[in-house]
C-alpha cells in the first residue's frame, strides 16, 4: 500500500525527525502489531471536568468498502455501555475527537549515563473522528477483523456469528483518521564524546541494549474446554508471533549506529 | 502503604465493578511494573485543535519530602523541549491537567464465542494536575527514582550525577494525583450456559487461555562498551524481571473462575 499521511502541524515530528515515519505502510503494521491501543478522548463539559480520559482498547485497521485510497480506517470494539460509546453515539454523526496511542516497547539501552540511556520502540500516535458503526455487515465485518487482528484465525474457530443479544452488548468504533505519524528508534546507546573519551568511565560502566519482546507462553485449557488439541491456528500464530517478536528486537538494535 | 483514592465520579469504574482497585498499594504497584506509561492532555486552544493528544513517557511514583500520606505523586521525564513540557511549563503553576495510563497485558483468554473473548490484565488510569520539577534537589532525586524504576540500580552503576548541560536538557514532570483507579482481571475464559450444553460446539471449539508476558532478552554489548562482564545488576533484574512476569501470567489465569 503506497501513499503516506499529509504532514501537518499537529503530526509532524519535531524531536529525532529522524525517527519519523509518515507512510501508510509503517503506521498501519505499527497498530496493527499493537494488541493494547491507548485511546483518549476530551470531557463532555470542560468547565466541569477539566481531565482528558485514557481508554485501553483492542482494535485493528482496515477499510470496509475498500474506498480508502489507502488510509484505512481504526475499529475498535468495546462494550455498548463504555463511557466512549455512549459518548460517540450521543447525537455526534460527525463522530468525537480521539486521539489514539499504540505503542511497542523493543529494547533498554543503558548509556555511560542515566541521560543518555533510551528505548528502542515503534509508536504511533494518529488523531480522528471516532462514530460508532450502525451499519450491521460493517459491524460484523469490523468484529471479525478485530478478532482475527489479535489472533489470526479465530472468528473461523469459533461459534459464530454473533448472536442478537451479543450483538447489541457490543459496539464498534470507526476512527476516520486525520492525522497520524509513527516514530521508530533503533540502534544501541550512543553517549557523549567526554565520556567516551574518560577511561575511568568507560572502564567500569557498562553499555549496551536489552531487548525486550512479547512473550506467549503454553496454551492453558479452561476448565470447560472438551478439545484436546490445542488448535494449530493457535499454535501457529504463537510460534510465529514470539519468534518474529524476538527476532525485531534482536534485529533493531544492530541497526542504525 | 495502606489507604486508598477516594471514590468520586471521573474513577468509579462502573462495568465489571468486581474487577476494581482503589487502594495505594495496587494503584502504585501497576504503574510501577509499566514501563511504558501513556499520557494525555488537552489542546491549549480548543477552538483551533479539537482533539487531546497522548505522548508515551516513563516515569515512577514517589513522594520526594515523604508527606504524601500514602498518595504518591507520580514523575515522568521527558525533553525539555517536548510539547507538554513547554505546556506545563508556560506560567501554569497550578499545573496542566493530565490523564496517565498503565496497562499491562497478561493474557488473552479464547471462549467458544469471539463475543466471550477477553484478556488479563492489569491497568490504572488516573488523573492528575502536572506541573514542571524546579527544585534542584527534586529534579536529581526523581530522576534517580525513574532511572531506577526501569532498571533498578542503573544510576549507581553510571556516570553521575548530570552535568549542567544534562540538566537543562531534560526537564521532570510532577504529576500531583487528583483520582485515580486500577481494573484487574484475571481467570479464565467464560463462556454462556447455552453454548456450554451445546455438543457441537464444544466438541470443536478449544477454550483457554494464551498467557502474556514481557522478556527481556539476552544483553547485547554497544560498539563502544570496554566492559567485559555484563554488570551483576542487569544480571539479575533481568532474571527477577522474566521469572516475575511469568509467574504473573501463569498464576493470573488459574484464579477466579
Amino acid at each position: 500500500m503506497e501513499g503516506s499521511y499529509p504532514l501537518q502541524a499537529r503530526n509532524t515530528v519535531r524531536r529525532h525527525r529522524e525517527r519519523a515515519k509518515y507512510d501508510f505502510e509503517t503506521v498501519h503494521s505499527i497498530v496493527n502489531a499493537s494488541p493494547i491501543l491507548h485511546v483518549s478522548f476530551l470531557p463532555t463539559n470542560r468547565d466541569d471536568d477539566p481531565f482528558p480520559t485514557i481508554l485501553p482498547m483492542i482494535g485493528y485497521m482496515g477499510s470496509f468498502d475498500g474506498s480508502s485510497m489507502g488510509a484505512l480506517d481504526l475499529y475498535l470494539h468495546g462494550h455498548s455501555a463504555s463511557r466512549v460509546m455512549r459518548l460517540a453515539g450521543n447525537d455526534r454523526p460527525e463522530g468525537i475527537p480521539v486521539c489514539v496511542a499504540a505503542t511497542l516497547l523493543d529494547g533498554i539501552k543503558l548509556s555511560l549515563t542515566p541521560f543518555n540511556n533510551s528505548c528502542n520502540y515503534r509508536s504511533v500516535v494518529l488523531h480522528g473522528y471516532a462514530s460508532i458503526v450502525t451499519v450491521e455487515a460493517e459491524k460484523e465485518w469490523a468484529l471479525r477483523l478485530i478478532t482475527d487482528g489479535l489472533v489470526p484465525g479465530c472468528w473461523d474457530n469459533s461459534r459464530v456469528p454473533p448472536t442478537r443479544a451479543e450483538n447489541l452488548s457490543t459496539s464498534v468504533l470507526r476512527v476516520h483518521v486525520a492525522s497520524a505519524s509513527a516514530k521508530i528508534n533503533q540502534g544501541g546507546p550512543s553517549d557523549d564524546r567526554k565520556d567516551l573519551q574518560d577511561d575511568e568511565v568507560t572502564g567500569r560502566v557498562w553499555t549496551g541494549t536489552l531487548p525486550v519482546w512479547e512473550s506467549v507462553g503454553t496454551p492453558v485449557p479452561s476448565i470447560t474446554n472438551k478439545v484436546a488439541q490445542v488448535p494449530e491456528y493457535v499454535v501457529q500464530w504463537r510460534q510465529n508471533h514470539n519468534a518474529d517478536n524476538e527476532l525485531y528486537a534482536r534485529e533493531a538494535l544492530e541497526k542504525g549506529k
